[in-house]
């Protein structure tokens, strides 16, 4: 592995519909698009291939599932391998029949599968009703070896734990991606949208300054209505971004478009970085007990 | 000890001479406007009663240090009872001769010294030579009990550590409190100075995110001069800040200007955005071992 000094990183942010075979089609299309552009990491959004499907709890979503590898990495694969592009997707992956996670997978350049991280941290909100289709990953946090470096590859949810990012650059990660689907409920109101929007852009680039690393984060975008009548859908907030080492944000896409880019990471800023603020020489770790419990309280 | 809904909270942010005794004269009459003002937490910078002295390394600086309890402790004591507020202090300990901490000390509203922390994690960056003064901490991460609550008191390098910040969340803490001393280096690009500012900003307003729990920060302002002629001194940064529980900021200070402010901190609304957003429902803890290790590298 040759170490990249610049890696130009490729987003694709996404309105999805519910015909599958089209949304895979139109990620292909746009995969290629940014390979041309340069881009030699590609990452996508959470479920990528679907609508995202858990506003409800709905036994019929589990026909969405695929095993891996199976005929949908097979096409990830190829797709990857006629780019020349490590690619980062993110899929519904049936394990076995009544066993599901929420999984990323990632194919190096070669077409072969990289690793895979299963999300570990599975959310249940109204909308949001992750619980019922995952069974939390059992990969624990561990960065994937690939051609271009060593991904510290989470999913969405993950994403508002600071342990988990620490635990992914104490393994050698030189970046974190988040495949991420979240949105706006639409009854909150303007001022509360908006403060949750900021705090999960805030949370992302905290990890970024705590562990001197890049940060992606690739979301969807559009409104998903839901199945459930009652329920008033998820207006997904789109706002991809790329974060330096010192959570300076490199690239933001806007909310309520479909985006491509590719922004150009500067992988050797991270070892500068960590030298000007070198938190990982001072850890506590003699008082750091307490975090492997759920609480300390009784 | 009742519970508390709306709590007004005082920050104090100076700029100091080395003139001890003026500093801590004007602390004190500025501690009681804010009480006149109806504060009943008052908060202030790091190492308040002097210059920032650690830009070098001078063994007449520990002329600076005091006991605990001592005439110092003795005077705040006093302030804080005859203001009836909670206070926090930052104080340079002398523990025995030949061991000092950077020690922050809580005083409840009645004049008594409801506890005390030590700063963990200690810095050792150019002009900032703490690891020369301060031995680390002793006394863990452990939230601070007073009559308005059980205060997370840390002290500025701890600010960079989300492990800090969740350890005291998980004991129960009701707000984070961070007396800071932390600026520009003169001869930085302005570029970078902003890139600097804004990551101490957001890896805080991030605790609060993480945590579901106001932030209070307290920085100096104002240039002070480095003893040492080839060093270009510390253009203290102010922007002291309260973040409420979803890291929304609810007051920021200048940065270049002595500031005076009462935020009143909503602390009911840590129970509601924690129902919202169950952070702390979902931790990996059975994965979360490899947090106590310096690396998982040999």
């Amino acid at each position: 592995m040759n170490p990249i000094s610049i890696l130009p990183t490729g987003i694709i942010q996404q309105h999805n519909t519910e015909d599958t075979a089209n949304n895979r089609q139109r990620l292909a299309k746009k995969i290629a698009k940014l390979a041309t552009q340069g881009a030699r990491l590609i990452v996508l959004q959470e479920l990528h291939d679907s609508l995202y499907f858990c506003q409800t709890e709905d036994v019929n979503a589990y026909q969405l599932a695929t095993p891996i590898p199976g005929d949908i990495t097979r096409f990830y694969s190829k797709t990857a391998k006629e780019n020349g592009a490590v690619l980062v997707t993110s899929l519904f992956e049936e394990r076995l029949p009544g066993l599901y996670h929420n999984t990323a997978v990632v194919f190096d350049s070669d077409g072969s599968i990289a690793g895979k991280y299963r999300k570990m941290h599975i959310p249940d909100d109204p909308s949001y009703y992750e619980k019922f289709y995952f069974t939390p990953g059992d990969l624990s946090f561990e960065p994937i070896n690939t051609s271009i470096g060593r991904l510290g590859v989470m999913v969405c949810w993950d994403q508002w734990y600071p342990e988990a990012a620490r635990i992914m650059a104490l393994k050698g990660a030189s970046m974190l991606i988040y495949p991420t689907a979240i949105g706006y409920e639409p009854q909150d109101t303007p001022e509360e949208q908006q403060r949750q929007r900021d705090a999960w852009i805030t949370i992302q680039r905290s990890h970024a300054i705590a562990n001197g690393l890049p940060v992606v984060s690739v979301n969807r975008t559009g409104f998903e209505a839901s199945p459930d009548e009652k329920a008033s859908g998820i207006r997904f907030w789109g706002s991809s971004f790329v974060a330096g080492p010192q959570g300076e944000i490199l690239y933001q896409a806007p909310t309520d478009e479909e985006t491509e880019a590719v922004v150009n990471i500067d992988l050797s800023r991270t070892k500068q970085v960590r030298q000007w603020w070198p938190f990982l020489r001072d850890r506590r770790i003699d008082e750091f007990e307490p975090l492997t419990r759920r609480c300390c309280k009784n």
